[in-house]
């Protein structure tokens, strides 16, 4: 079911030094921040050639990452994202696995404008999983 | 510097709960479990398209996860590990500014046989980072 890792998403405490560090001590290609009101935060892309970094960044408030910031507060691997071409589909499957999915279970608009889906971390290992349809 | 994203490192409490669900819920090609003493840990890998997850298994007394299993009881996201052409190279220019490097300093013989460093998660974002040569 799941194919590409779209990507991994890692909370900052300082957006600034997020970049400096990927951009400057990592060499990697980082992208200009892009505000992203809907969700909540400040998004930074860090471009690798396989795969994507994604820097968030709390925006405005009730942001989704403050709670996981304020416990770790050097921040932190927030999130994976793996690609599925069915979201649908996916969804019905780990619900019949057993797996729940996050919030009302329908699709969001996720941050690149696709339908996304969040599982809870408690069944996936401690891990936040984001499944996203490409 | 850093070039693909060779794999996540996702440390898991129990090892056949972590292959069923890559395996049998999220539908990915997953390996046999190895055993990797020399590192304290059984590794199963989780093939996707473009990179891939590793499930880590602690193995032996003294295992380098224990710890994080310990505080993280359902398990959870240990490391990203990006490549590097030349990992001296990588090293002394991440020493120049000033991000710490752990253990000795010098690079040892990774799980895939290859050499290997560990950043300080402290020096970014909160973040093991594995840098491996390839």
């Amino acid at each position: 079911m799941i194919g590409r890792l779209n990507h991994v998403a890692i909370a900052v405490p300082d957006l600034e030094e997020g970049i400096r560090l990927y951009r400057d001590v990592l060499g990697a290609k980082v992208s200009d921040p892009q505000d992203e009101p809907d969700h909540g935060v400040t998004v930074v892309f860090v471009e690798l050639p396989n795969t994507k970094i994604e820097l968030l960044y709390p925006l405005g408030e009730g942001s989704p990452i403050q709670g996981f910031l304020d416990k770790n507060t050097s921040g932190g691997i927030h999130h994976v994202c793996y690609e599925v071409e069915d979201i649908l589909a996916a969804r019905d499957q780990l619900l019949k696995n057993g797996a729940r999915v996050l919030g009302t279970g329908e699709p969001k608009t996720g941050a690149h404008g696709k339908p996304v889906l969040f599982l809870h971390p408690k069944d996936f290992n401690g891990t936040l999983v984001e499944l996203e349809q490409v």
